[in-house]
């Protein structure tokens, strides 16, 4: 499985990369091979990952056309090098791997933080060859057993850092039919803050209190059931993320929201409460309504 | 669109009942209506609702054998009346109907809290032919163009009362494929605070929040899409019952976890963060796990 490259046998693709390297295969990462291979003129996609079976099951599935677990075989020939790991393991690996990027390669990952990925290229020096990319595909399943060439088709994938690869790292993601979005890796954390790590958190907070209050999965009714399912979520995937996360001041809010809510009930003030439902459906139905007053200070 | 009844024509089903009159063809209403129409051996069934465009649709569907604006025709042939309407609706007909169901005919709802419906039966002295029927089944589409034959098939259904037509309707329920499940008001309404008007409101929380911080139901992934569907239910269903809801303890407890969540993220508690996660994905999957400590007295 040695990912020897024939730059003269591929013809460049929109992106221009002739030969990418992706490193792990796990949702993301295998739904961005098995997507590339499907293209009309798939580029030569490399693949390295821990996990020798995630590469057989891969080459099988045709979605690499080689593979290694050493990752030095498979970073020599690339033009880009794709990091699909989790957050964590993403900077300990960009510290390793420096140094066995070729000249000119570009580098761009996939986690759901771009703030410290960012922040890491540049104390390696490295921020010229980065762009930083988060796909927001994903669903309950993890691993390249999950994966599937059009997990990415339709998603949005935010874009950020703009290194000198960023025009063929932003053709990449739609030539996959993502729809790239630029911003900056602030406003990027701070969006995930608000509409990825707050939800997830949400989740899981109501599924506590279920649990404590001796409530069974199997009680709840279908809308209920749709609150606890990120509840299920993998706390590998997550606890990188969290522990730099900025999700504590959003959780804060959903607190302050919820005893807002507790009083209306309790005081069955039913005005308050036919406001918040109207409002948030109206927000919800993306209605263009005036917003709503601010709320009170939190106590 | 006269009810008229010819109980000799209709061979008696498991539940005994020949005449079924159902009050309000909105979603659970036109579905029970359909899956009856549906059974090998159907009762006869008649409907009244003050829309005269769901009766006519509910004929041309099949779904009714009679319908009429006036409640009066169709409650006369009635052996089981059974009151679809919203929670507030329910309770002002019954008021407006006692002393209209014909000697012996068993009274049976569909409303989410069962402790005002058997409290008002009771208030009329009309206990005995009373028992509570709750469908945890519906969806974000709401009326009888939604309502399908097939949406009570699987769902548990809570009864409460024991009225004298108990078996019956419990027979009824079963016919349609429906898990009748006993319980008391009081254990239901509990259950339903927890399990139903808890996860209601903690969308709406979450809603509120997200809408309050600038941010569009399109900034979602897929997970917290999830978390905000039920922000967009009807508040005409749900004012009724949040204003007898006892879910304000619930909600409290919901800001205490999201407070907690908050502090550990802030405090980068990772160890917290994950046994929430662990424990959580556990309870979701239905795992046999010793319960977690006591929260912490909310403060």
């Amino acid at each position: 499985m040695s990912p020897a490259t024939d730059p003269s046998t591929t013809p460049a693709p929109g992106h221009g990369f002739r030969t990418v390297a992706i490193v792990g295969l796990g949702l993301i990462g295998g739904s961005l091979a098995r997507a590339l291979a499907a293209l009309n003129r798939p580029p030569r996609v490399v693949a390295t990952s821990q996990a020798a079976s995630n590469l057989e099951q891969a080459e099988r599935a045709g979605a690499i056309d080689a593979g290694s677990t050493d990752p030095e075989a498979v970073l020599a020939g690339a033009d880009l090098v794709v990091y699909a790991t989790p957050l964590d393991v993403t900077l300990r690996l960009l510290a390793d791997h420096r140094g066995r990027w070729p000249a000119g390669a570009v580098v761009t990952d996939v986690a759901s933080l771009k703030g410290p990925v960012e922040e890491a290229m540049r104390a390696l020096g490295e921020s010229a060859r980065y762009t930083g990319s988060h796909p927001m595909a994903g669903g309950e399943g993890s691993g390249f057993g999950h994966s599937a060439a059009d997990l990415l088709a339709g998603s949005t994938v935010w874009l950020t850092g703009r290194g000198a690869g960023a025009a063929g790292v932003e053709a990449l993601w739609r030539a996959v039919g993502a729809h790239p979005r630029w911003t900056t890796a602030s406003e990027h954390d701070r969006l995930m803050s608000w509409c990825s790590h707050l939800p997830q958190l949400a989740s899981n907070a109501l599924a506590r209190v279920l649990q404590e209050s001796g409530h069974a999965p199997s009680d709840l009714g279908t809308g209920g059931t749709d609150m606890v399912r990120l509840a299920g979520s993998s706390p590998e995937m997550w606890l990188p993320l969290l522990a730099r996360s900025e999700a504590g001041a959003a959780l804060r809010d959903l607190a302050r929201a919820a005893r807002e809510l507790a009083d209306a009930l309790d005081g069955r003030d039913l005005e308050a409460i036919e406001d918040w439902m109207r409002s948030t459906r109206s927000w919800r139905a993306g209605a263009a309504e005036p917003p709503p007053p601010p709320p009170a200070p939190a106590t």
